[in-house]
């Protein structure tokens, strides 16, 4: 864990803020890809897709205002980020519901390399259990108290369907869990202190849609 | 297709509003779901996570600005939203890559929902071909062309491996697709035109991981 004083930690950093802050960060990682190490708000900014007034203040939230003249060290402001993000330490995550989507993202590459390791697949279906998906193995639903606690689990990952998220949740909730992630398409309700955030599949889709019409309307 | 004059589609929408218009949209399906009617900016920029004045600045770009004292009609501002997106007409989708998120893609009821239909599930694995993902067949990779010509397809899905996903993109390109949506853990690049967008499934856990350090930094 990285250790930072307690003024730090309760600055408040507006949630619109929060939220573009995994955006920057891949921008980051996809200029420095590129072998690129210092870049201007602008050219950061394009990246991520947001204007350069709205990228500085943003960054300012961070004590970072890159150096005039140079703009922003690629690798420092990437660490800058990830640790205020919470990524520079490893956050285990547990994922019920292995179906397409469990599977698809038990293997999906880009949670192990953000910090987030998978602790553990459960799944209701007895004929699942003892499969192994991306090295580990698929274990009841009734182990989840036990693996939070051996793990210290925070950060729970529903792909169950929709009927079962609610209980799901329910259940992450009484086993000391505190943030969800929910893919099934249904609203669960939670006690205060928990989060959720909700993945919707289709905002992307949406975006390219708006472009598409505009193309079609100036063809 | 809506019925709209030129000086309305030449109007410039910021990116950044652009990118939160599908997530005003969510929000006001929720409250719809909910059954509220009428909705104050604060209230719909409470559930959609933004801040009441950006929520009003954006709308604004649309011409809608609710009414005095009533807010904003949450039907008529969900058909305004939609609309403007482009969602209120039906798009045409290929999905190439039917592992196991290709499956759950196919299945996603968001998709449909928002306008989107799947009209073809493509995979250059052969034992594949026949089999049928939400009422869809599985077809070989070679039909994209026939595909893309019969239905008009102006968007493409890449859920194929990171190494196939260049290849599938230019494909795409010359079979005329101009909206790429990219699952796959790679860059690709395509010519000018063409837009992009990439589905980073961390995201929301990243945004989730902030909130859980500052959790433990408060406790």
């Amino acid at each position: 864990m990285t250790a930072r004083s307690s003024s730090e930690s309760s600055r408040d950093i507006p949630e619109a803020t929060v939220a573009r802050l995994p955006v920057y960060l891949r921008a980051l990682n996809t200029l420095a890809d590129d072998g690129i190490r210092t870049c201007s708000s602008e050219e950061l900014a394009l990246a991520a897709g947001v204007n350069s007034a709205k990228l500085r203040k943003d960054l300012s939230y961070l004590g970072s205002y890159g150096t005039r003249g140079v703009g922003y060290d690629v690798d420092y402001l990437r660490y800058q980020i990830a640790r205020e993000i919470g990524v520079t330490q490893d956050w285990p995550v547990v994922i019920v519901g292995i179906g397409n989507l469990g599977h698809a993202l038990a293997n999906y590459s880009g949670f192990r390399s953000r910090g987030f390791r998978v602790v553990a697949l459960l799944d209701a279906d007895e004929s699942r259990h003892g499969e192994v998906v991306a090295g580990v193995d698929v274990r009841p639903f009734g182990d989840l108290e036990e693996i939070v606690e051996t793990h210290g689990v925070a950060i729970g990952v529903i792909a169950a369907p929709a009927g079962a998220a609610q209980d799901v949740a329910d259940r992450m909730v009484s086993c000391g869990i505190t943030s969800i992630l929910n893919f099934a398409p249904a609203v669960i309700v939670v006690p205060d202190g928990v989060d959720v955030r909700k993945v919707d599949l289709s905002i992307e889709l949406q975006i390219l849609a708006y472009h598409e019409q505009r193309k079609a309307n100036s063809a």
